[in-house]
């Protein structure tokens, strides 16, 4: 395979045909979005897709950089969608990969600073402060392999073995086949993180099999590897090897990212803590 | 008790008379750094002393801001030191504490960033670049409560159980009641981090108990409480409650945090990886 | 003078008498603010106050950290005593002091990050885009005098001399007398920035007479000194000269710094911007 | 032209004949670098190579990440290079261009923090502290004209006038024309800043003609422009407009830009305190 992409619908999009069995997929809309579900439920889906049995919800947007708020069609149709994917009740851990170094991998360090941590908070404290009741939150920076020794996967999974959440959220930037995809685009699905996806492209699993609840993963892709699309535009893989350690990114990937994790930060804050409202969440989601 | 200290030498002072039944204290001097070792063996001592059971080596140094290169007799004890505390042998998790967001208690994170994570490299990978056999070290920043959601403790104990070091290191920012010890002094210990000690003030114990490990602790004091500060000045408590929340720093706090942050990663990297050159060590202890 | 404040507010409090020809004060207030106006025109009231003839406000206000938007009465006051004190017209330069690795002294950088830069946007990129018509604004962090090697008003009075303002905004951290106006205080002046005052307490005068164009200062205290502190709480001077390079913060002072800088960029954008709306403004306003 | 490329070195490969009059080639090596010097002197040599007359050493080194200390052959020929172009006498500004938020772009600002300034030192302090001679240097990140809304060249020359400097140095990340360009190519040039190089891409000229002083640019290529690429994969400019806004980096980016900005700093800071040795200058060269 010399196409990369971690984005369902991109690799639906390259199937010979467009109907497998086992693979469903149904639409929904608004004026500034998009959301495409494609749900595999066979193994020869699975072998057509090159992905785990399970539900992928692509949400294509308008540019997250048109200077709006954010806070219009795009959030609503992330929102609803979350909300579909998540357990009812109990505490969620957010899990947000990537190196806050690298512009394009950021999505998650920039994403945790604005996520609601709630769990500390004790019940008596919210009743003093006559809170509405907080739904319980841990978020979690894990940092990357080679700076901590540790994967990421076996940090995850310490910590999912003490606080016991009856969901895991996993946050990731993803390399796409398509530079149109950048600044554009949220896929959530309930499969975790599959090997070798994301920008630093050497992540084992982490799912349901590896941590023992559910998993639910939100990226955003941030980058398209420079060997897929010399591929795309040569119709052959690169001579040069020297094109496999590259990344292509927008000129203005700092403000893409900011935006798009201020974007999924507020859908995951919105998703869980509904007693609060809109506007009380729009004002806290700050880092 | 109006006097806040988490140094075990000025609670040695503050004691009414020098020689107690199972408090042994001894020293080592060279020309930039002394080292006072407090060992208490007895439950008086731990009564005496406010401390539980164990050693504690506090270092007296020049100042970190004399614009040296730190390479000097001070560095040479604090890893003769630390070498005294640590195994022989086994993988060794680093763990950071502090928010990296305030100056004085960001020096874990900071020093997290000069650590050597050696964990992740293959053995082969060692043989195949000759490098020397390293030690196995793991490096992690688990962040503060309130943005987390997590007790700190809870986090390191996850993954600790994950994977099993022979020791854990913590690392710290702590109190003391003097300014005069703000960028000079260096405490280690083998009793792990107590209750409420640290900058942040919240932490719970850290210690061989819970992790069921043992637990060096590795602290620089950088802050002296407002309230102990107006005890020493008026002999007296505060009226004023507002001090409870205050703390003292030095104006140059962030060039002492750094400097301090950059000498403990130097400690720490000669301890553990005794197979390098003291010149690869200082080479690669960079940010 | 063993009190250090740059409050004129704490100055005034400080007379022994509360008439002095040529200091005039008159107050404001709504439901979380209040502001106290002090007018020097007199050489006596010069030297009774130890400021320049000028106009100072000061707003006392609801803690910065009592978690809400900040968009009330605060806001509202400070958009209001900033009008009163710029020119209707005219580019503005906004210079931001202080130095981002000391938390407390990080107002001015936190707050340029959230000024809203538009003199660099063409008249026909704002037809063309049909945006409302802005107010020239530059923005500068020209840092501290240790990493740059040049007096801040030297970088300040280059780029004025280049840019020609109708008027400059400098943004500074202050220290206070009283650390019960960490956090809940903001002061404005139409005198510029006083030799010896700030966090970092080397600056030289930046003033219309430095500058040759109208200076508004804006500052929050965020720190007290250390050897100020003790005099209040003993009634003489300390003995130990390590207090003259301690200041006194609040353990919480990341939080404050940040809630306070994010008031101010609001204020200033606000009173820049006529042609945008508040919900606009709040939207555009985050770093 | 449908090739970009900041690199003398680059346009001068795809000449179609080697031997230009005004064109001038000369090189040197050591074991670690090789030196290639281009000397344009004539409207001839202007027009080939579409670059003002001037001095172009290009150093092409071993990889910036071979984790070695940069001490070697490559800081060596830095030096020299730097010293032949720098004049013998007077204060330096250094001024580093570059947006710290978009990793390939942040090499100036992250060498400026590692640069030594000097020129606030007051003589007598140095000789108070015994300290050598130091040569007068200042240092400016002037930060993005999008977030100042003043063009970078008008700070520059608005500090110039000021502080009056002998020479300018200015640092800029370059754009190359071939991916094997990254993290192994320094380019000294005479002829400072031309308009829309860089990777921001937006610059106007910085020059002796603008600033009234000698300009001497420090660059290191850091991405290809996607169009490039896509141009010299496929023999035509790609129709795809999206690829004008893309750029190709490596994926350890972060790593390449922080040792190349630290082995551009450490060339600064022994060109111009030769009065220091190598280790005081190792010692003091760190952020």
């Amino acid at each position: 395979m010399n196409i990369r992409t971690d984005l369902a619908l991109e690799r639906h999009e390259m199937l010979p045909r467009e109907e497998i069995n086992g693979v469903n997929i149904s639409f929904e809309e608004n004026e500034n979005c998009r959301a495409t579900t494609i749900e595999i439920s066979s193994e020869e889906g699975e072998r057509a897709l090159g992905k785990p049995k399970g539900k992928y919800v692509t949400l294509e947007t308008d540019s997250f950089t048109d200077s709006e708020v954010l806070c219009d069609g795009r959030l609503e149709l992330l929102i609803k969608s979350l909300t579909g994917l998540l357990p009812r009740e109990g505490t969620v851990l957010v899990a947000a990969l990537g190196n806050s170094d690298i512009t394009p991998d950021a999505i998650g360090p920039k994403c945790a600073d604005c996520i609601l941590a709630t769990r500390h908070i004790p019940k008596e404290t919210e009743k003093e402060l006559k809170l509405p009741r907080l739904r319980d939150v841990a978020v979690i920076s894990p940092g990357v392999t080679g700076k901590t020794g540790i994967e990421t996967g076996e940090i995850i999974s310490g910590i999912t073995e003490k606080i016991k959440p009856s969901c895991v959220i996993v946050i990731d930037a993803l390399a796409a086949r398509s530079v149109t995809r950048l600044g554009t685009t949220i896929q959530l699905c309930d499969t975790g993180i599959e090997p070798g996806s994301g920008v630093g492209n050497k992540r084992k699993a982490i799912n349901r099999e590896t941590l023992g609840v559910p998993v639910i993963a939100i990226g955003i892709p941030t980058v398209v590897d420079a060997a897929t699309l010399s591929f795309d535009l040569t119709g052959k893989s690169p001579r040069d090897s020297s094109f496999s350690d590259m990344m292509v990114t927008p000129k203005d990937t700092d403000i893409i990212t900011s935006a798009g994790a201020r974007l999924i930060a507020l859908g995951i804050n919105c998703a869980l803590q509904k007693n609060l409202s809109r506007e009380e969440i729009i004002s806290l989601t700050s880092a």
